[in-house]
């Protein structure tokens, strides 16, 4: 198991490269060699000796917990790992290659089309793989449960569905508060925001000798060992938002990954537990953490030290205000907490109707600026801000978004847990130290690895299943809404 | 042959990855996970089923010339495989990454014992080694062909006892020569020398959509393809020289690894002549057109405008004479090109010493001081500066260091060749044109990729195999003395 993970990992620095710092003309052999890799797994992960010793281990009397649920988890994945064809992970690995190179060609050109055939070649393969993998009730569920295994189309539709009016109702209350947030927008230099992004990060806790930051065109985090973890971020001079959130939320996604157990490289117990765990500490850290006046109590005369000008008329108040501004918008990744399940719910919905058979690739664009117009009665002036703004259909990855919903809804009540668990966090937290937070997620959160689902670990953490009302208790009281 | 180029490429990605940006913890995973990579590349190369299908190939009578070539090159390369077991292969490479790390970590110390516990074990290793792929006369001769096919020691020992005494004699005439070189230590920012870099790489022809330039501890080219071949170099801001020789070296390097066959991807038409041929290429850039007054008749100019104060009193004449200034030296990078040969020589004296048995690692500090004293009368005052100053050894390239003066005599020989065959070509560069060279270099010597041998390749291009008076007769011409 560690020299498939060895060979994933290194499949991981090829990807983390071509992201980074792939000079262009590079693009076909990186393709190429990622498909090699890709299919190397594979046939070891799909190994008959390998599936045997399986075998024999689960059959075992003498195994301790951690042992059985390790084998159980391998031997699971490896009859996943059995349904598919080395040749159709090797397709599948070069499909993905040529969608993301066209989508960064699109968004470039800031037109759909550039992005349709690589987009539609990787539909067409992501339905076969519905039917290779198999599904009870929609083809999406077989997509959706390689990112989270816990839940299923009907799950989400009722939870979307439940979210839908009380938050409509809530964003129709804040829409309208004054908030003079231009400041967010005034010019900060790339240097400077580059120099306190590095403070920031060391600040939240993640440790510069086991990881690195650089910049890429879609913050994202990847890891090849919890000892070596690569977060990015993206610096637009006139927006200090991008940068301060993808900062901490990647930061979030970081700290665990930096957390998982070393000792257990390869094996389910040093792996996260779910995607949508992975995004609970993400919105944990952007969200309950970074949006909080508590972290800003401290942080606000550190930020204004390296942005004097551009900060020295905002006081707590305005800044925490403009941060936790509700509006409409058109980027997900820069949504307020409230919209920004909308965001998601319709891009879920347009993932169903992709691989349900009903929406072909290339009425994507349509169907997104009508969804925008219905949920967030809001008009996309172009592509680039409206279906070419996210790079996980590029990558392949549909099932993905809702987990950002979910993560989020976890977060919320992972959150309200933790201040329960911890008295006076907030207080610490207002004064500088996050030693509590990190206490807790590393004992709650990072030392199961994957041993749990999302739901057990729900369960375990706070006693009960993912309950929207933390989510909305959360939002109410930080807006000052009476329940 | 194409798959077990991407896995030795994507090796090569996290090898690069491990000197440019790799943090500190990751080192033991990364360890890891380049091991599994040798040990697959090894696994599918030593694959029976591959050996019978190139002996069909073999004895098909249908192939054309190039056809054959690749057949009978690529058999070869698989009979050495065979020779090696898998664990062997892991085995070196792990010893490999934890020689490199420690010798990164000795460096920093300025202590040769945190190297050589690691540098110990890898030199035991190596000496297997030399078992394992067999040899005539001395263990060494094992290693030097897997760098240079075309030599052994035997020819090696007549090569530098014929170099030493009319080198000796030259650096006597020269050293004394009086040349005001201070200002090449005046301080340059790094940023401005590394802005000047970026343009100076790209004056060279390197094409930077095909490869990149990043920063290391010690400067060196490597390609995952021909379309994406990286660099590094080192900024010391206090040493323009440093920079501007790592640059025009590891570029020649460059040009050569852009300009291999790319469609031959995998193939031995597609690959490096030799190290000596690579070596060639760098040499022939830094020396015979980046130490030459022509070239810097263009590029002086442009040199000033980046460093308008720290270059005002700097006219053409003082410039060249400083960039050739003849003086023995302590860095072999840094040194002259007639001194150069020394340094190389010394490390293949120690070479030869640890294979055959006679030096035990430990004494290596003592024996490099020796000889530094005995050739270049010179004290070596740390070890930083002494045997610690390269990282070959680190990497078990033991072997690899003669190629440097094969390299500069190829380099002198096919300047000789080029400047006969390009009438003018020295006007051209004088004007800011290298298109002269680049179309003979790619000609005569990129097309061939690694069907010709370093002795085939010479012998064609230039009509007789190496020749030492090339070199001599360039150095005499440089520096203004009767042959």
């Amino acid at each position: 198991m560690q020299q498939i993970a060895d060979i994933k990992y290194a499949a991981a620095v090829l990807q983390w490269d071509q992201e980074t710092y792939l000079p262009e003309k590079g693009n076909a052999a990186r393709a190429r060699q990622l498909a090699t890799l890709s299919e190397t797994a594979h046939r070891l992960f799909s190994d008959d000796a390998l599936g045997k010793l399986l075998q024999t281990l689960q059959e075992r009397q003498d195994l301790d917990e951690k042992e059985k649920s390790n084998t159980s988890l391998t031997l699971e994945d490896y009859n996943k790992q059995k349904k598919y064809t080395g040749a159709f992970v090797r397709s599948l690995s070069e499909a993905v290659s040529a969608a993301f190179h066209a989508w960064i060609e699109a968004r470039r050109q800031n037109d759909f089309t550039v992005f349709e055939p690589a987009l539609t070649h990787l539909t067409e393969l992501k339905k076969q793989e519905s039917d290779i993998l198999g599904y009870e009730g929609h083809p999406y569920n077989a997509h959706l449960k390689e990112y989270e295994k816990s839940t299923d189309t009907g799950q989400l539709d009722a939870l979307f569905d439940g979210l839908q009016a009380p938050l409509k109702n809530l964003i129709g209350q804040l829409v309208n508060r004054d908030t003079d947030n231009s400041f967010l927008r005034f010019h900060y230099p790339k240097d400077k925001q580059w120099e306190y992004s590095l403070y920031l990060i060391k600040k939240l806790g993640f440790d510069t000798a086991a990881g690195r930051q650089d910049v890429s065109e879609h913050p994202f985090t990847t890891s090849f060992s919890a000892r070596d973890v690569r977060i990015t971020t993206r610096l637009d001079e006139h927006d200090l938002a991008n940068m301060l959130w993808s900062c901490i939320h990647e930061t979030g996604h970081a700290l665990y990954e930096q957390g998982l157990p070393d000792d257990d490289y390869g094996l389910p117990s040093g792996e996260y537990a779910s995607l949508s765990i992975h995004e609970s500490q993400s919105r944990l850290w952007e969200n309950c953490i970074g949006r909080s006046h508590h972290f800003w109590e401290h942080e606000l005369p550190v930020l204004k030290q390296y942005f004097p000008q551009q900060l020295n008329q905002v006081d707590m108040h305005r800044f925490v205000r403009s941060i936790n501004k509700v509006s409409p918008s058109l980027i997900r990744t820069e949504a307020d907490e409230l919209t920004y399940h909308f965001h998601v719910m319709i891009r879920y919905t347009i993932e169903k109707e992709l691989l349900g058979g009903q929406l072909p690739v290339k009425e994507i664009p349509a169907r997104w600026n009508e969804l925008y117009k219905e949920h967030l009665d809001i008009q996309v002036p172009d592509h680039r801000q409206g279906c070419l703004q996210d790079v996980h259909w590029s990558h392949g990855s549909f099932g993905y978004f809702p987990t950002y919903s979910l993560g989020s809804l976890y977060a919320a009540q992972f959150w309200a847990q933790l201040k329960k668990d911890t008295p006076g966090v907030q207080d610490d937290i207002a004064s500088g130290s996050l030693t509590g937070v990190h206490r807790w997620l590393q004992e709650k959160v990072f030392a199961h690895g994957r041993l749990l689902t999302s739901d057990a670990l729900s369960r375990k953490i706070t006693g009960e299943p993912l309950n929207t009302r933390f989510f909305m208790d959360y939002v109410k009281e930080k807006y000052g809404i009476e329940s």
